[in-house]
């Protein structure tokens, strides 16, 4: 039964992630602040309806592993705003890394080892999956934010520049969205959704 | 465009899952109810993590794919508690077809033929994919109880017997998970989380 222990103490310990949120507003539940489970289930079901747009093979069952564990070091480390600056977000990459080891610490050996290639892999963004899972983790808050009069980018005075270099995943892996993407960030602009720098 | 402004709109639509509410509670966000989104990323990832102890070959990914849509439908039918009376719950089921048929009728005609039958399957029961679905969407409500000195279950006075046969799925399938559960189950009743009948 050791394992099992292990496997349902980690499992437990995901409740925590309910309890993490983020800065994205929900305009489906009077505008509160999403967490990052919710985010989370959202976004694997986002890369199975869209994976057909990648020109490059994606498997889209690691895809959906990838993102239904990339957020769980939140638990120790906090979500972080996408825009904050650059010292902020080195901080937090140092923080998330312990967090990986002590959450998918609490797994039996090999799947800690899993779990945690898998996220580093997602952190890195350099095989195609990792690259294609980020790119959806960055789509949808544009979408969410297109629905909700600007949402999070009007809050935070948001640059039309800083929601392109998040995005560009997108350019050279799925032509469509990436075209889509911007097609929407110019529409952005003209609501003064998005500052036009 | 055409296809992609439909998927959009279906992932647009998945929003209002975070506004549908359980009656399960969060001890991890102080006791607030779970809502259907994160209970369906939290199960997708428990299977993940549990399938090992299927006795019959289980495909992860159909699994996973099912448990990320199965709550879906509650978008127009509400959840629904799983203790309440047989009456209600038949009703629930005609409710839940029709919103299978509205909300994964947004996607393109193959997307949604797949998702529909998806969840049928789902719904039924009878495939070993299903059935192991169905034994993980039920036993975290176990888990979490058992951490939550008796959670939903206290506050709605639920027996022991309502439990295990809930739980069933798992008897056969997964034959340490239910001695796991039997013995969750005799310590929830010992607690008095549970009624002895």
């Amino acid at each position: 039964m050791e394992d099992l222990n292990k496997q349902l103490d980690f499992i437990i310990e995901l409740d925590k992630l309910k309890a993490i949120y983020r800065q994205a507003l929900l305009k489906s539940d009077n505008n509160r602040f999403e967490n990052s489970a919710e985010h989370s289930w959202h976004i694997s079901l986002t890369a199975q309806i869209l994976h057909e747009y990648a020109v490059e093979k994606v498997n889209i069952t690691r895809v959906m592993s990838m993102l239904l564990i990339h957020d769980i070091v939140e638990i120790n480390a906090g979500d972080m705003f996408a825009f904050s600056d650059q010292k902020v977000l080195a901080e937090q990459e140092a923080k998330e890394a312990a967090a990986a080891n002590r959450i998918f610490g609490l797994l039996p050996e090999k799947q800690f080892l899993n779990f945690k290639k898998l996220w580093f892999e997602f952190e890195k963004a350099e095989t195609v999956d990792a690259r294609f899972a980020k790119a959806i983790d960055r789509i949808l808050p544009l979408l969410q934010n297109m629905r909700n009069e600007g949402g999070s980018w009007v809050k935070h005075g948001v640059k039309k520049s800083q929601v392109i270099k998040r995005n560009k995943y997108l350019e050279g892996l799925a032509p469509q969205l990436w075209l889509y993407v911007c097609e929407q960030i110019d529409l952005a602009v003209e609501k003064d959704w998005l500052i036009n720098s």
